[in-house]
């Protein structure tokens, strides 16, 4: 089995579960911290180790493009380049090749765009996708999937949802190693295409389900109401990721409707500028209220930042030093690892929803 | 006793001391990582301490335009701020006034200034020097000395000597806390002003003495001489510093003349501009030959950044991650801590010069 349910908390849907990939056991909810290029911004991989993530999700698209996928095959794979030997979720790069492109022109092959690098015109089809994905040496794998802008109309997303289901028949036939392989349901802000696609999804079969497409604009009562919706529909025996979410609140919130895995380049890109994350809300350490302040950035003698002040981390930030960046990322994504820990106790012992109340009433208190 | 001497080379004025601060004991010859702005460029001051360093250098300057030394002693002191509880040498200035600031306008009062943060005007003297340093919570302070460019003629540099003489009087006459004081030996590279300065700093009677202006373009056979002069005149029962000093060969050559203090932006600056030190030499990150190279950047199970390919530090590099940066920081730190340690070790073996010519050997071999 690639995946097993090991608790349920008794008033949600909330859930810990052990995902099996080749790479090793992943005790679920986990949170994988963006290695786009092969590296966490701001940290090295050692230092994700000594932070106790088991999966980090990288880009076919970012490594396709640099530093191309058949060198890094080459070279020994991902895993080996990144010496990384935990987990290693790749994103198809579906979603990249508009988001980075915007003059992306998309058929039923596949995509053409121009590089965000250095303009050169490139084409991804689902198969190259998939041997993008295999070249890396990937854990898990994402379907090539037709993901349109979050504004789109439904003629558009009614469209992308049928692309996406060939694109993942493909993206199937396509696989020639032993890498476990996602299938993504997108459907933007609309039920019915959303739960279209999920059919879709469920028919080809795969051994896990994303949702695609969200955090993206749509506003978060419905990226939770999307989240219901389709966590609802899918089989209890595979696990669910939501695909870029996202802030505390967004993972918790989605926990609770029974999401497994997720990703977010929150925790690292605020770091950069400039909010730290702590039990007791955001900081944001440009502000001048935190000018010397000799309040330290955590209490616990086990944070990796112990002993360092939000005011020397400010004189860090303004002061334009590396290490300030690099210690709040470090911060951040301690937080973001110390949240999940602290869920999945909480799901073990059937306290998920009071856990919720709790941590929310303190982190939501003012400084949000 | 503030300085005492353990071992001698047989061969060379090389030797092995302890130097005892308020902050703890330090064997020398010692390597000062340099914390200008109150944390080393690229890593944070908990790296310094995993590499192992006993005493950094920080900035008086740099330190007084922001945070302000007021700030930092009504904070509780550099060493609370930087959460740094071992030894901090500070630079009183003299130096950064000039380098950074080209309409700086001399006196015997001090210099006026402009700042390079936000271009107000300041001044500093010899009294407001020490001030500041000891606001700091300084471990040694320097003398607040006038330095001039290297290139300056006869008769400017006879003003600096005797300038540096009154100030130096001022620097220890203002000092009003138990910090250990040294003195700068200036001169150029005049023989007969080197002469002169040290027979001033002598007369005045410091807790160690510095040479000062090396390194600044005079070229490395003067240097040498010049820290050999100097050198040989200096007591035996008190620490020598060599400001600013230097790359790995400079600090070799200058060890084996009596020198037992050093500090130097070179393994941090270099990293950031893609330089890697390794016992083979240096090696040009930027050069395209190490593309996809799978050669470990060191295969010392004990290096900081073991299991990381000179390829794949490439790769970020060329990116513009944030961690090639933190990871050759490390490595040239690692690396200059490492030669420090085999320095020490020689001389306590009595077999300084054969490691000097070992060491060069393989170091300076090609890629150098």
């Amino acid at each position: 089995m690639t995946f097993s349910l090991k608790n349920k908390d008794p008033k949600s849907e909330a859930r810990v579960g052990l995902l099996a990939t080749k790479s090793g056991e992943i005790e679920t909810p986990v949170f994988m911290p963006v290695c786009t290029k092969g590296t966490p911004k701001g940290l090295s991989t050692n230092n994700l180790k000594d932070l106790g993530f088991d999966m980090v999700v990288a880009n076919a698209y970012h490594l396709f493009l640099k530093p191309g996928h058949v060198n890094v095959k080459d070279y020994g794979g991902l895993h080996s380049f990144m010496d990384w030997d935990r987990s290693i979720l790749t994103d198809s790069g579906g979603f990249q090749v508009y988001s980075l492109s915007p003059s992306a022109k998309i058929s039923d092959d596949g995509v053409s765009f121009k590089s965000f690098l250095d303009g050169s015109v490139n084409f991804i089809s689902p198969e190259l996708s998939i041997e993008i994905q295999e070249y890396l040496g990937s854990d898990i794998m994402m379907i090539f999937d037709d993901c349109p802008k979050p504004d789109s109309d439904y003629s558009r997303v009614l469209e992308s949802i049928n692309r996406t289901k060939e694109w993942a028949n493909r993206s199937k036939k396509a696989r020639k190693s032993d890498s476990k392989l996602f299938g993504i349901v997108q459907g933007g802000i609309y039920e019915d295409l959303r739960k279209t696609s999920l059919d879709h999804m469920l028919e080809i079969d795969f051994d896990g389900y994303a949702i695609g497409g969200l955090g993206l604009g749509e506003g978060q009562d419905k990226t939770y109401n999307i989240t219901e919706q389709v966590c609802t529909m899918l089989p209890k025996d595979k696990p669910r990721y939501s695909m870029g979410i996202g802030k505390p609140e967004d993972i918790i919130n989605s926990v609770e409707r029974g999401v497994d895995i997720f990703d977010c380049v929150v925790p690292t890109r605020n770091a950069r500028n400039g909010t730290l994350y702590t039990k007791d809300g955001k900081i944001n350490i440009k502000n001048s209220t935190y000018n010397m302040s000799d309040k330290l950035i955590d209490d616990d003698p086990n944070h990796p930042c112990f002993g360092y002040s939000i005011g020397y981390i400010r004189h860090l930030y303004t002061s334009k030093e590396i290490s300030a960046l690099s210690l709040m990322t470090m911060n951040n994504l301690y937080f973001y690892k110390q949240l999940i820990e602290s869920i999945k106790k909480s799901i073990k012992d059937g306290k998920f929803i009071d856990f919720k109340r709790n941590f929310l009433e303190r982190y939501q208190n003012e400084s949000n």
